[in-house]
């Protein structure tokens, strides 16, 4: 009984990480069908998030189903919480590459980004992923330091989100208005896909170290700066 | 030892409700601190927030503490694992009400509000305030019903969010690039405030019947049914 038990807690941490490769992968090739306004692989991207989160259920049914059986403490109670809370997160971050190949969709067969963000877009995208390959790989080896190595990353994300807006409202801005409103629903969609990814990174800590109000600090310090900074260069007034 | 254990998963109850009183109460002066382009108000629901955010800290602190000493099976044991899950969605209900504020100060001393949508913000402000207070009162009375009963409410937002992007695209919107990018997200905010009240209220369901799936589904189909009708009426073609 108890390798069993033992070996529901590994599986439970696989599928984390198997969350992570299938969100990484839905957010490629939500942008490649926004870029090359592939309806087919819009449509793929779609259909998966349904897998996303079948595997997010089953995820939680099973630490569920630990919590009562097992009654764990401890580590293994940490492991359970917090791999409910990286599930959430992560099934997110599919709705939101889900978004993504919506939009690309619904513009088809133009592309959704204009001429003028598509570096932007393709570095927040190159951005996202990599992050969230990486939080694979920190959940994979308990890895507490691993979330540090995020903040370049996040940081970067920031400013191209902010690049977005910049682009928006200058006078050099060529599109029309619903082009902009694509663009800023795309550049959240990519931001939030970042924090996201992030804030499971940081439950990582609590999750080995049991410092609970660290983890949070670390969160709404994250959330906090996010907010402050994502729309800090648009101008003050107008409108 | 057992009374103290039952009182205290009778106020992290209360504590939920309370975040359902924070968070309305932060979505009404956001909004009238965007329509009266006031200050003072934004910057008070701006430091609110950090208030939400204690009493969730507190909260799920509270919980794994109870899931660690007391080891709860079944309903109690239900109690808790949804107790955080709401806590998370009213954490973030109450961001969402700060991004609204942080958008009126953002513009102070305009509104970022055009005359335009003025009334279609008013409309969904109310809805998304009238969806927590009824979210806030099936948690109190465990209410398996009340869940379908915020179905209209919902409804109707998902109208108002359409509504606004068809005042964006239309030949009469007369406003600046700018305010489009300012109401894009505004809606979004609003339309996301009740979704995660839908997401709460339905929670309830698995609390009290334990039907995990059921629950999911709801959810799932919720999400998707959001999201599709979302943006169905913007014009297929152009940006």
């Amino acid at each position: 009984m108890r390798t069993a038990y033992h070996e529901e807690l590994v599986f439970i941490t696989d599928q984390l990480v198997e969350m992570t490769r299938l969100t990484a992968s839905a957010l490629n090739r939500a942008t490649q069908a926004l870029m090359d306004a592939d309806l087919e692989l819009a449509e793929s991207v779609i259909t998966a998030d349904e897998h996303i989160d079948a595997v997010r259920r089953d995820l939680d049914k099973r630490a569920v189903d630990v919590l009562a059986r097992q009654q764990p403490v401890a580590t293994d109670l940490r492991t359970l919480v917090t791999a409910m809370r990286m599930s959430s997160d992560l099934e997110r971050m599919g709705d939101l590459a889900r978004h993504v190949a919506k939009v690309a969709r619904l513009r088809y067969p133009e592309s959704a980004i204009p001429a003028s963000l598509r570096a932007t877009f393709t570095e927040m995208a190159q951005i996202a992923e990599r992050m969230v390959v990486k939080t694979g790989s920190i959940i994979d080896t308990n890895d507490v330091g691993g979330a540090s190595r995020l903040k370049d990353d996040d940081d970067r994300m920031d400013e191209l989100h902010r690049e977005v807006f910049r682009v928006l409202l200058s006078e050099r801005w060529e599109g029309a208005v619903e082009a902009a409103v694509d663009a800023t629903l795309l550049s959240r969609y990519y931001e939030r896909f970042g924090d996201h990814a992030v804030s499971v990174a940081h439950r990582v800590v609590y999750l080995v170290t049991g410092e609970w109000h660290d983890e949070m600090d670390l969160d709404d310090a994250l959330e906090m700066r996010t907010a402050d900074s994502a729309r800090s260069t648009a101008p003050v007034h107008g409108g």
